[in-house]
């Protein structure tokens, strides 16, 4: 049992209700609190994929960090390593906390509204997952005593890719007052004050997993300009190391009865716009504020300043009320491709929904660029990309949208060169991906658990294999797919190397990060496997077609006339350890030699890990930070038996910590499968509330994206037993014994089909398209637009009761007990 | 074959023999040249083991680095990890290039003196070996066509720790002229302008090896006083960081018959007197400038000039005279207990004692501080204190300075209660000593090949127990020895854990830093074997008698009942991997299951390997830096038979790179021992002239101290075949066939014996003390004072023709042909 990761509690406990209230639809707070503001300005985040803004408070302060982001904008500077060696990383690349155009403060009779000190007769905020915007409204008793009606929104356009609006309105209640409104653009350096409260309530230890701190200034001044008429303010910037510039502006609209004047002022950090109203009881006054934001590799500031004026008048021409309702017409059309719904239980659906809500966010307009592992909700390891994208992220999107699928790889295949280049460097043919990234060079400055990581590779050809086979847009696959394929496969062919008629692949780092440069990591192999035996599937076809696709082909990437055979060869016989007596396959050829962790008498306080203990003592035993075995049992299912997957399922989960969280949803999967229905549902439910709940305590740096996306994966390939291997779709569903019904959407080959599983049935309802065929438990089945079609399920997959057992205790092959320790003790 | 580190190359080519003449007792150099300044300061540098001076120019320029450095003298910096972990090292630590006191300017009618443009009419420098002084003589003719003689001379005292002089002596030969003199001690603040020139001498490319680089002031002047009476001047300085201070200060004694007047200025960075002088033809004009430095952990700068000023008044009254006698007598006893003499090759005689007088220089008056990788002649590897010395050094200083071997083992015994810290970061118990430091702190900001070498501590204990049977030092093994073994124990008991009834290490590094963090190293599991078997054997001796001194250790180390126990239990139950069909020791227990690098085929341009490779590159190969099991095969030798050790002396040697200057001398005592008699030669000629010739294109940094010690070992444990296993004293020779004979000197338990080893005979002498007891090939042998005894030698040894055959192209168990590839290729 993992105590940690896994516990038995109700998820109503995992949050506040009388805070934040089931709904639904929304999350909302009706109660202030300054205890978690990092947490909760991730939660109430309002991004487009391009653009993110935290959910900071509209005053400009408290927070925790406040933060607005722009999908892979960022500062470079040159890694300093402690102690040098060849082929290290050297550009170190940080995603910058671009200017803030969230602040509005408030003044009346002069006092400034600031929560933390607020008398707040009523409380409440609300991000609304059907209409994509963020509001709030209190009631405030000034010093004066004077109540005071402040209703406020924040909206990142899920349509305009360069546009957020945001609405401030405010009513004197009872009685007349000078009141002052200042809306701001703040270019707070990168937000240097604040790192010094997040490393304070972090307490005084390190953690690798927060973002670069950049001891200078980062954005260069090149333009600010206001117009006291159009009430106009613009800023632009250049970034001193990578040379990226950035534009930021905002039209301001403003109306109330009551006497009023305005003043613009500009300077290099700051462009605001001051509204002084002799405000009337009863008598609103409304501001609504424009923002656009532009950024580029280097078109100069002046250039797009004139790109956010386009934006700007354009969205101000169209007004509020029509951007309002592309954002819910946006959002209609994503939840008709995208929900989930679990019958009858509201919080979980709550927290469903939030999640995926988040991969909206994340997503939605990112297009040219990747997918970074917080999206642009927060700065947590620096706004890189990882593979979290290809195999957290990109199910989802190829099930629900594909184009935004086939935008993050159509990403990855420009950063095609840069990784040919680092395969060099590292000694190898072909390409190699960098491990994390956001302009194609590794930034990855800790190799054990970074380069060598090659199964990256493999993550980006399965990805790319899997939208292609679910989207059938040979297309891509033709024009794109194909160089990634044979240049993936052609470094493991170099990578590997032939011994006992295997082939096998010595020091690399799997994705469980706590065992590192190992031998025949099983998950590298087996993917390895997949990738060059689908590079030579993919090539073979077009060679056995013999047309001028494959003549380009051969011309563009020096294909020699052995190649395709070779990675077939190394495909077939691809080492794929496995251990005999205990009957499991080793995370590694040699990780069953090491000792055991003892996990369940491991205190929570010394969790996670790695901020506990060196990484040589965490690498010296069998304990895993995240799935990494049965994650490939995952992926490449149809390779293992059941028996197999039952036998590593029980072996690993005890000695998987999940201080990653890219575990929990893989673990539930996998649990799901082999008959642990209850720690399915159990790892389910933590990774639904990994940040609602903050159940990392690192929440506060952004959305955990990969787990949110694993959410998705859990429900679907989890509860709803679907697998697409080999380009079949199947369905063996799992639901847990205490859900009555849940329903997924999946697009295949442009049709979309809503799945429902209950209890005694699976149903397939076709809501756009023709027909699609998928098989359940072995029987072929083709759902049409004619109607449902409802397969009878006899049960939900085998039943084990309890938790698998602690690994100590077992038996080796000589008789001898294995034990396990906690070290240190 | 191993064509980097053990050439076929005649001794007389390694040098210009034409600028660098043979000479038995001094190395000279008859030919200015600014090509090689770096090897050139190394090589003719000065020093005591306290305080060194390179052989810069007098005049201050042109330098590759100008370096005074004092043993321990540090400055300490946060570590910045690129990505931070954990347990990484903190403190950084860098040996402080100090004030240069080595500057006297000469200017002739106003034109300085500067080697690199000067009409030399003459030039000749000299480091002698008997004398300790360093001597120039140039004639010099101006660009007025003047004829100047300058006569100068550079000594480091090796009797009194803080103490060096110069000579400067003019003499204009035809004509008068305006002659001014400016003698200074400079504090160049650490040499910021020089490292520009030496990264640029070494390419573009990272060199791990090389000093930190500080961008900031290091000292921070406290104190600059002169006295224009009696031409003393005076400098004090804190380090910012680690507090350390500094004195520097300076006597002028100035002689000559011609007219002159003398000034003195100080400043922060800058003491110096001036002398103008009307130089009259044929009249010698002397100066004499006594420099003393002291420093401390913190006492005030103004307490160390005082100090300074009681060696200076000391020295002065002495005279130069009288140092100067010391200084021969300091070498005349050195000397006479550790010479060493290759009969009729002056060649290799120079280059041999060149060495040992590097033994001399390092240790002298290293008293209360470490020996560091450079000694104190350049700031490569920052000054620090590795496992060289114990297993590099120490056995020179046993045999020869036993107190200087005891006072560096004492300074480990400093270092034990930050080992004891260390330990507990590393989660383990007992004492872990750090890889490399000066002030006691993990230093090492990459593991892999730092904190994991968990071998120091094994060898710590085994340059102690060697030192203990050699001096008889019961009451250093009682007072300090055992607690430093005992705490090692621990950490092996506690490291180390039980499997299929043996004891495994696991996580760790061996001495080989190509191949990291693996198990069963076979280096470290033997000596922590003997580590163990070590602690367990002295406190069960201390138990048997069960006196006070017993009783007092149980205390001092709350000494559990069944430690001792435990540890023999585990010592007896050591892990030694075995390849069966091989017939060879892995390396550790997956080396052989790597791909072989083909070093062979490897391009020279390539090498070394470290500076052309990714680490992960390098690590997945059967490849070594330097000698791992062959250290083993000869630190334990009387574990392993003469079939093992050939089978695995002749497997690992053409795996072996030499890209650390550790492995030449290893290899060639155990080519040596196995019978690979030319080779043994061939890697003893090497290491003879790893600095004279710049083999490893980095003697600028600094001489390699531990390579030069590695020479007496080769020497004395190789062709001597002197061997020290279990306290027994043994010869087994093996001088090359046309070597005729072979004398070193071995102090053991007091008694000083001449060994000379000659093709048919092994004579022992006692040269001081009563006798010694040692065994010849199994017979024992008593040599007393009474006379000379003499063995004779039916042979040499094993002759094995040629050189050890690659490994690729074996066959494995399963009949399969084992490999080799050049990686990138």
């Amino acid at each position: 049992m993992n105590e940690a990761v896994a516990p038995d509690v109700d998820p109503g406990d995992l949050l506040d209700r009388s805070r934040f209230p089931v709904d639904p639809w929304a999350l909302t707070e009706s109660r202030y609190s300054d205890a978690d503001l990092g947490t909760t300005e991730t939660l109430f985040a309002v991004a487009n994929g391009y653009l993110g803004m935290r959910g900071n408070v509209e005053e400009g302060r408290d927070s925790y960090a406040h933060g607005t982001f722009i999908n892979g904008f960022h500062e470079t500077w040159p890694i300093q390593h402690a102690e040098e060696a060849y082929g290290f990383a050297r550009i170190g690349q940080t995603i910058v906390n671009v200017p803030d155009a969230k602040v509005i403060r408030l003044y009346v009779d002069d006092e400034p509204l600031l929560l933390s000190v607020a008398d707040l007769l009523e409380y409440e905020r609300r991000l609304d997952f059907r209409t994509g915007e963020y509001t709030r409204e209190i009631l405030w008793r000034t010093p004066a005593g004077k109540r005071v009606r402040v209703r406020s929104s924040r909206m990142v356009s899920l349509t305009e890719r360069h546009l957020a609006v945001m609405t401030f309105e405010v009513t004197m209640l009872d009685d007349a007052a000078p009141v002052a409104i200042s809306s701001q653009i703040l270019n707070r350096q990168d937000g240097e004050d604040e790192y010094h409260v997040a490393a304070k309530a972090m307490g005084e230890g390190v953690d690798p997993r927060k973002a670069e701190r950049m001891n200078r200034r980062v954005l260069e001044p090149i333009i600010n300009r206001g117009n006291a008429e159009s009430h106009r303010v613009e800023l632009g910037y250049r970034c001193v190391d990578s040379g990226m510039t950035l534009a930021v502006a905002a039209d301001h609209v403003f109306t109330t009865t009551s006497a009023y004047e305005s003043s613009v002022v500009t300077d290099d950090d700051l462009a605001k716009v001051v509204y002084r109203i002799e405000a009337e009881p009863g008598v609103p006054i409304s501001l609504t504020k424009f923002v656009a934001y532009h950024t580029s590799r280097g078109v100069p500031p002046r250039e797009l300043i004139d790109r956010c004026g386009r934006t700007l008048s354009r969205a101000v021409r169209g007004g509020i009320d029509r951007i309002r309702a592309d954002q819910a017409d946006w959002l209609d059309n994503f939840w008709a491709c995208s929900d989930a719904e679990l019958e009858g239980d509201d919080e979980l659906q709550q927290a469903l929904r939030w999640n995926l809500f988040q991969m909206a966010q994340a997503s939605a307009r990112a297009e040219g660029s990747g997918i970074p592992a917080k999206g642009v909700t927060g700065s947590g390891y620096g706004g890189h990309y990882f593979w979290d994208t290809e195999i957290y992220v990109l199910p989802f999107l190829t099930y629900t949208r594909p184009a935004a699928a086939r935008a993050a790889l159509r990403f990855r295949y420009q950063l095609l060169d840069a990784a040919r280049r680092r395969a060099r460097e590292l000694s190898q043919c072909g390409a190699l991906f960098p491990w994390r990234t956001i302009n194609g060079e590794e930034a990855s400055a800790y190799y054990a658990a970074g380069t060598a990581q090659y199964h990256i590779n493999a993550d980006i050809a399965y990805a790319l294999s899997q939208y292609v086979a679910a989207s059938g847009d040979r297309d891509f696959l033709i024009r794109v797919g194909v160089d990634i394929l044979v240049e993936t496969a052609r470094m493991w062919a170099d990578l590997g190397f032939w011994q006992d008629s295997e082939f096998h692949i010595h020091g690399v780092t799997g994705p469980d990060e706590y065992t590192t440069v190992v031998s025949d990591n099983l998950f590298t192999n087996v993917m390895a496997r997949f990738n060059l035996a689908q590079a030579a599937r993919v090539v073979q076809e077009l060679a056995d077609v013999d047309g001028p696709e494959y003549d380009a082909l051969v011309a563009r990437l020096e294909l020699g006339d052995d190649e395709v055979a070779e990675w077939q060869r190394a495909a077939d016989a691809m080492a794929i350890p496995f251990d005999d007596f205990l009957g499991v396959h080793p995370q590694d050829l040699h990780f069953l030699e090491r000792e055991v962790w003892d996990l369940e008498n491991t205190p929570l306080a010394k969790r996670p890990l790695l901020l506990h203990y060196h990484p040589l003592v965490i690498y010296r035993f069998q304990v895993l930070k995240q799935a990494d075995v049965v994650l490939a049992l995952f992926l490449q299912g149809e390779l293992f038996t059941d028996e197999q997957k039952r036998a590593d399922f029980e072996y690993y989960d005890p000695i998987t910590t999940g201080d990653s969280t890219l575990s929990a949803v893989v673990q539930s999967i996998m649990a799901a499968e082999v008959g642990y229905s209850d720690l399915a549902r159990r790892y389910f439910v933590n990774a639904l509330f990994v940040d609602l709940a903050d159940r990392h305590r690192n929440t506060a740096d952004g959305v955990h994206v990969a787990s949110a996306g694993g959410v998705w994966s859990a429900l679907v390939y989890g509860f709803g037993g679907f697998r697409d291997h080999g380009g079949r779709f199947t369905f063996d569903p799992r639901l847990p014994a205490d859900w009555s019904a849940l329903t997924f959407r999946l697009t295949i080959e442009g049709t979309q089909v809503r799945v429902t599983v209950r209890q005694g049935e699976i149903e397939f309802v076709v809501e756009a398209g023709e027909k699609v065929d998928v098989e359940v438990r072995g029987v072929s089945v083709q759902a049409t637009a004619d109607g449902p079609v409802v397969i009878a399920l006899a049960d939900q997959g085998p039943r084990i009761p309890g938790d698998p057992q602690p690994v100590a205790g077992r038996r080796r092959a000589d008789g001898s007990v294995i034990g396990a320790i906690v070290p240190g003790t």
